[in-house]
């Protein structure tokens, strides 16, 4: 697992998530295209075709009574945790809400409006990849954001859906859930159909079929970004315990086989025993086989001379997840420039923020967090500027203006201001 | 030129962006897919051949004589005018920049870290539609963000670039600029060649093929939207000046023959008024024959009951542009909900924002309006979630994160949590 740090394999780590989209595409296409035209028609029989559900003879709609179902079903402890992550995740999202603004200046105001979206449509796997904690991470940004209409989708197999996602979409406060999954459910909430009424904003995660309707509709309606396989960095100094790091990258690994787990450390004698800790933890897993092939494919443990050059090389890798597992990670924080989420010190396993501290467990990437940013609040808040000029401010500002629309050679711009100041 | 509110042009303007992409992404995906693989060789030879421009006889770097040369061309007047736009410009834009900020509870400190991207590629266009005020929009906003690398690309048809351009880019702070132009020059700022260096983030207008190239290219870098035609909505009451609204809307209409504008009152006199103003207006203009095609083909005046349900058509609407010229219009502008930017009053025509007054002109198109948001200075930043926890805390919270790492069947994550309580 020790590689140098000019290993080919850290190209190999980063490029995993480049896929052929070809076919995918065309499939995706031609699902979101039927489903534009024929409306339920088209989406009732891919419910049929996929998840073995006939929306004809039931209701697309959950009921209040599947609801009260899932809650007798969920476990008292995990409603409590459910409650608490809520009231986590609800408070730092509502930190990100701006507000309006404008400011005043002889006979000038400018300012920025800003609003909620209307309507957002959140996504949510069935199947293997059906988790929770994905409805409380993309509603809850919603909810702090103002949004009052939330459609929920996901995938009703054989009429059921997973009694912990109806309880999570119930205390994140989402305003419906349809029984409808997979490509044609992005299309339905785009376009809207007789039964799924029409979203402003579609966001969540989802298999490649998801991801590449997500692409289709962008533009009809803003989406989230298309995110990649899974991936952690820590970087360890000798402080650090090899035991916790081993878990930490095991936990990343166990989610699926393109994901990724590196350590960087400046500790030759760490490196050694977290491989050994690795192997020992990796035998007890439920998921080892999963975990297996992403360790041997797109794990290492990196070995540079200084703590300095392990956060410059995480900057160039940019990684979903860092971990800063030194002494004083706080101080060594101003080194890292590109990371979706920063968990410093030993205590601060990336479990907790998966779950519960209250940041958003949606990040960037595949090397994007150099330009895009975890899913928060402002993803669901739009803006418009605002501009006020009264007959004094127009006249002192028109020569200028005139000025640059004739430049440009549009005479009608400048005859909208001289047609003002002459009057 | 008045319509009815239910009238079918209303869609027709509204669904006038839609294009076939087909063969033009066809023809972008080879040009990137060239300049990807064969780097400066494949960059030169586009150049050459659409810019009849050659690289390697001269340099595709703008130098600093030829920003002196462009500085002796440009009059007084407009340097000036660039100037103080450019102040108005940063000034507003700075105060969209967020700062870091951090809180400390009980031994849990969560935060968001904020920093401006490193790397950021301009796109400016030559030939007709090659405006100055495009490199002011574009590059001030990164500069407020506090971005220090700002690369900019514009064709040099035969060697030359538009004098005016290299002014405002050496006023705003551009790094440095290239002369490449299209999709090739899309691709060599996402990629990197021998002689242009890789961005993080790409914004800027282009044609067809330049939009196709950015699509292609979103997910290696960040782009800001692809921008539609152009359009403004005036909102007018009967106190308005049926002369001013006429030039309004020309001057949206002289910029292309896809472009809109559109007029809603409750006055039946004022929308007569207008129609004649506009009429009278455009025989003057010297791109008549453009504006004359979208005035016939995407622009109305719509005549409705009252300005509450001028107000509501607008939000259906969801405009680029949004003029609120009506008594009291800083009243009825909570009234507005989609909008990219809103001008208020008789005093503030479009011309205003669109170069002088501060808030930015890249704007949302086509309906976008209710989920996009003008480009700002937020466009340039980047987020970082911050976590960390300390030992008594994390023991407080153990038993909430296993329960839901357990119930979503994530061993692993469970153990990342128990090791660190047990030890």
């Amino acid at each position: 697992m020790i590689i140098d740090k000019n290993s080919d394999k850290l190209d190999v780590i980063k490029n995993r998530g480049n896929l052929l989209e070809g076919n995918y595409l065309k499939v995706a296409t031609e699902i979101v295209e039927d489903v534009r035209k024929n409306g339920d028609e088209a989406l009732f029989k891919y419910c049929i075709k996929f998840d073995n559900f006939n929306p004809k003879n039931s209701n697309l709609l959950v009921s209040e009574e599947e609801i009260d179902e899932a809650f007798n079903q969920v476990s008292k402890d995990l409603k409590i945790a459910i409650e608490k992550a809520k009231d986590n995740i609800l408070s730092f999202h509502q930190k990100q809400v701006e507000k309006t603004w404008l400011y005043e200046n002889d006979g000038i105001i400018l300012g920025q409006k800003v609003l909620p979206l209307e309507k957002v449509g959140v996504y949510v796997p069935g199947g293997k990849a059906s988790y929770f904690s994905s409805v409380l991470m993309n509603v809850l940004p919603a909810v702090a954001a103002g949004v009052k209409d939330i459609s929920m989708c996901t995938p009703a197999i054989n009429g059921k859906i997973n009694p912990a996602l109806l309880v999570a979409a119930k205390i994140s406060g989402v305003t419906r859930i349809f029984k409808i999954g997979g490509a044609s459910a992005i299309a339905a909430l785009a376009y809207g159909t007789e039964s799924v009424c029409k979203v402003d904003k579609i966001t969540g995660p989802g298999n490649i079929y998801v991801a590449m309707a997500k692409k289709i509709v962008f533009g009809t309606v803003d989406i989230d970004m298309i995110a990649g396989p899974s991936e952690i960095l820590v970087i360890a100094d000798k402080f650090a315990n090899p035991k916790f790091i081993a878990a930490d990258m095991l936990a990343q690994c166990e989610h699926d086989e393109l994901a990724s787990a590196v350590c960087i450390t400046d500790s030759k004698d760490l490196a050694l025993q977290i491989e050994i800790e690795v192997k020992r933890q990796l035998l007890e897993l439920p998921k080892k086989d999963i975990a297996k092939v992403s360790l041997e494919k797109f794990s290492a443990i990196v070995v540079v001379d200084s703590i300095e050059e392990a956060c410059m090389l995480a900057n160039d890798i940019a990684p979903e997840h860092l971990e800063l597992y030194v002494e004083s990670p706080m101080e060594k924080m101003s080194l890292i420039k590109n990371a979706g989420a920063i968990f410093l010190g030993g205590n601060s396993p990336e479990a907790v923020g998966d779950y519960f501290a209250g940041p958003n467990h949606v990040l960037p990437t595949g090397g994007s967090a150099r330009f895009f940013s975890p899913l928060g609040a402002y993803d669901f808040l739009k803006k418009s500027s605002i501009i006020y000029y009264d007959k004094k401010a127009l006249k002192e500002d028109s020569k200028h203006i005139i000025e640059m629309a004739m430049s440009e050679n549009l005479n009608a711009h400048a005859n909208s201001i001289k047609y003002r100041v002459d009057n």
